[in-house]
């Protein structure tokens, strides 16, 4: 399978995400406990991936797994990584408001760049550096609140320990994923292996997050396996087996492409889920929407485009100099 | 003299002009006739260019000049151009709000690369195209309204004339810095002698228009040469100076450089304007003042840097094509 028909459906699904988790909410709330979805979508990830190990077994030669616990180990981390950007998105909360706390959310486009370069040694040229800058401002720009908006508050009036929680918040995003991609590459083990190894970890942590909340209410409404299911309806199924669909295309996206494809990809899933409100919930369009479309557009084709596409002038286009071929192959295998 | 120093300096004499005119008003209005302004720009522009001509003569070889008819008659074009512009800028401000026929102002950056490419035949990369469309979203980004402004015309609510004419004005504004360039490179003539074509030609219209204002006003204030410096202060001698000196800037531009260095020029300038008059007039610098400087930086870099630099990994920095170095020399002999 091709990346970009890979990315493509992530960031459909991506989008569909958002719109199903607020067509599953009754009167602006949930009648379910929120919770319970990515525990579901967690198990569903792993049942799947026993499923298509299983298959790969019925097949020669079977797949390679290393089942040492050095390697095994490493697993748990990047559940570990998100268990405390979670903590640290709550302290940010506290600080700044939910719109500021948005805007700073396109700060992980950068970070993750930066973290690829640093940890997995990833080189990107000046004119990809650009694009992933300009991603984050388009992104940013189609968030701007519009004019006569109800609520005011300005971005540059958090107190500093907001936007420094913001920024840790970003790293710790992007760690996590470049983490992930670290372990998806670091051997060439069976994708279903590694995915088991993940999402087993991730259920336990996504069920240690349930058992805690029942400990923090005092089993007011039950145990957790008592009310996992409460108040699920058809929209609800569709939100957890669409965010397993969406973690199970990151994974791979994760073995076989990298970091930066899934930036790009959630980042489009963003715009396309503002573009589809307009349609579906009525939103009105801003000038900065479609602003911020068309740089993150530009962004994509800079980021992608084979570098002889986009430099050579049209005089020129005859004498393509091979290496410049070579390096487009170059990028075009290793993502 | 290196294009991009004069290109600077008309950057920051463009930015001085919005501020000085700012300045020169008392009580938000204007105590002189503004038209007279452009006039007597018009006129300090051919002084000085008769001048540099004059000392030009003293020295050998004397300065190329062609007198035929045939290449004089064309001078007053842009001049002739301009005028259906101001018509239509007029006509255009009866169907739209003037922030929303600010904002359509950044079409002629688009527009100026289209005629560009197209009467004057200059090629552009896609990257280039890239750039230009970016600059235009930057500048575009930097006037969206802010959060709880007074006025809140949407720029999507104008007639569909407005938008015609609003087009059919960036066209036109695009037309005359085209049709300027293809004047001033048309042959190898001294500079300054096509300066004074132009500029006799621009004081010629300039004078007819302050005579059809006394017209329409029946000679309320007197005849045009009697109010000609009614009200004028220092500040005021400064417009005229500031806006003489970027017109023969401008004109240097068209010869040595070209239409797009100038529309770079000034777009930069428009951006400089407004980060001083966050600190001159306590503006309140908005998140997307930011946000479309850092595209415009972008994209200034994308059309000036040389592609080898922009597009090269770091890996192949050593072996450099040489023919990516013939296409980045190209573009600077020719801009």
């Amino acid at each position: 399978m091709q990346w970009y028909v890979v990315a493509s459906v992530l960031t459909i699904l991506t989008s569909s995400q958002g719109i199903l988790t607020t067509l599953s909410q009754s009167n602006g709330g949930y009648k379910y406990d929120y919770a319970t979805v990515p525990f579901l979508a967690e198990v569903f990830k792993l049942v799947v991936s026993c499923v298509m190990l299983w298959k790969e077994y019925q097949k020669s030669p079977p797949p390679k797994m290393t089942t040492e616990w050095r390697s095994v180990r490493l697993y748990p981390i990047p559940s570990i990584i998100y268990l405390i950007h979670n903590n640290v998105q709550f302290a940010t909360l506290t600080y700044v408001d939910t719109s500021t706390y948005q805007i700073m959310g396109n700060l992980k486009i950068v970070t993750t760049a930066i973290l690829f370069r640093l940890f997995l040694k990833r080189k990107l040229s000046t004119l990809q550096w650009m694009a992933i800058v300009l991603l984050a401002i388009g992104t940013t720009t189609s968030q701007v609140k519009g004019c006569g908006e109800a609520s005011c508050d300005s971005v540059f009036s958090s107190p500093i320990q907001g936007y420094m929680l913001g920024i840790l918040s970003a790293c710790l995003s992007a760690l996590a994923g470049v983490y992930t991609e670290f372990l998806m590459k670091k051997n060439n083990d069976s994708l279903y292996w590694q995915n088991i190894q993940l999402y087993a970890f991730g259920s336990l942590f996504n069920m240690a997050r349930l058992i805690l909340d029942d400990f923090r209410s005092g089993f007011e409404k039950g145990p957790w396996w008592q009310r996992l299911l409460n108040g699920y309806n058809i929209t609800t199924w569709m939100v957890v087996l669409n965010l397993g669909s969406t973690g199970l295309l990151v994974s791979w996206l994760m073995k076989y492409a990298d970091n930066i494809v899934k930036v790009y990809s959630t980042s489009m899933a963003m715009l396309l889920t503002m573009v589809l409100s307009v349609f579906l919930f009525n939103f009105k369009p801003t000038l900065q929407l479609f602003l911020g479309i068309f740089v993150c557009m530009m962004s994509l084709h800079m980021y992608f485009a084979p570098p002889s596409v986009l430099v050579d002038l049209p005089l020129t286009t005859k004498t393509t100099p091979e290496s410049i071929v070579e390096v487009s192959v170059d990028r075009k295998t290793d993502s």
